[in-house]
């Protein structure tokens, strides 16, 4: 999917909402259990549910991986059931040196037909280019975190350009790919960064996680995060597909995220981009 | 495998070689191509050859994953293949929120049954600690890696504290799990830094790739690196498992390993740890 191709589902859908699929055995219904493949079947379900509210889907592949080859097996069902106006983020948060680097993008981009891998940033540019070399398909850079321990070492200064840790690797990495191939994770918990974001990647996409459960607020993050392309995708999780944990769930997961393009439909509107 | 165990099976094998894994389905022999799991018919081929030389396995999850579920699958019989008196490292450099990170964890240790994972610390500690909660598995967090990308983030100065964040990383992380439970990849193509990294980390064991192939100096690494327990573990990935590329592979690697394993020996004598 092309960035200009992104921007014009998130105009027909008026939504910039992104889908997080953490399917947690200890939380779907129980008789989804009995069927042959109970991540798949809860995936599908809120596929089916979310997909007119949102133009992107995030399975988390460390909810699929605990389960071995099977949910490895789901998840490439749960990419493939994806509607194909929804961009598909793997969130593997992978980096590796070159070669290996070069493997997982295979395995994201080539196996699993993922639109988008998310990636560390740790291990510097021959870790990140490998995935930046597959042609339609876009890498999602860690840049600051919605968790607690991004405050760790992503805010940490650096004694040399006096910029946050984060700002150095947003500086440094977008000289390895385009606007139209590499994205940033900017957690939505510390929109007052967006800002300093902003003004070094003004053109790329922002993949923002910590609206909702985390309690990040979407009004901050469009006002200091949203650009000419809109240049936002909101993630949920939690908040959407756990909404109930009871037989309803796919239908509160739609209310949800209903209730999300709602607002982001206004927001969408007051910056005239739709 | 506790830290006694580890170092005894040191003394035991006189080596702290780490073979590491990377099936690669373009350089291993093509008679292996027409079985029915290549992946795993190599790397047994590997482990039985080298398992005299070595006291530790390190399958690289990339070079399964790119095979999907199969070779997830095949990484899971390879894992278990491996000698008990030997220690598993699942090479995945994993890290994510709290919740996901204790999914890999059980991914890779309860899954798996892997004895240790490479985590990478961009997250901090909300996404280091969970791997730390499994009693007799261990972390092995990236500290300073074997590659050239190593230089773009790894050894920023801090301004704070006028220390690398590579430093940083080793000293606050450190403060999370003991030398019971973390070790830490440091690379041999940095020996130079291994002292630095002995001040802040005395008695975690290492993980040392970049030895071999990439041209690091075993001779530099055990100087700088090396404690009472001896507290290597160095790897040897390409320079083994391809030592050739033909039918002989299996019996060149081992020769390969036995060559490493006697440079281990006599270094091992001169610091009388056996």
């Amino acid at each position: 999917m092309t960035k200009e191709e992104l921007f014009k589902n998130i105009q027909e859908k008026k939504s910039f909402l992104c889908v997080g699929l953490d399917p947690d055995i200890q939380k779907i219904p129980k008789f989804l259990l009995e069927l042959e493949d109970p991540l798949f079947e809860f995936c599908k379900r809120i596929i089916d549910a979310t997909k007119d509210y949102c133009v992107s889907y995030k399975p988390n592949t460390a909810f699929f991986e605990a389960y071995g080859s099977k949910g490895w097996e789901s998840l490439k069902k749960t990419i493939a059931y994806v509607p194909k106006n929804c961009f598909t983020i793997a969130d593997a948060k992978r980096g590796d040196i070159g070669n290996t680097s070069s493997l997982y993008a295979r395995a994201f981009f080539d196996e699993m037909g993922a639109d988008s891998v998310t990636v560390a940033p740790y291990m510097g540019e021959d870790s990140v280019k490998p995935f930046l070399q597959h042609p339609g398909k876009w890498v999602i850079v860690l840049a600051l975190t919605s968790n607690q321990g991004a405050l760790d070492f992503q805010t940490q200064v650096l004694k040399d350009s006096d910029e946050h840790l984060f700002e150095k690797v947003l500086r440094k990495t977008s000289e390895w790919g385009t606007p139209e191939n590499l994205m940033y994770v900017v957690g939505a918990t510390r929109a007052q960064m967006l800002e300093k974001v902003r003004s070094i990647v003004p053109h790329n996409f922002l993949l923002i996680p910590g609206v909702g459960a985390q309690g990040g607020s979407m009004q901050d993050v469009f006002k200091y995060g949203a650009n000419a392309h809109c240049g936002l995708l909101v993630n949920a999780s939690r908040s959407i597909i756990y909404a109930s944990t009871g037989n309803d769930f796919a239908e509160k997961a739609r209310d949800e995220a209903k209730k999300m393009q709602a607002e982001m439909e206004v927001l969408l509107k007051q910056k005239s981009l739709i």
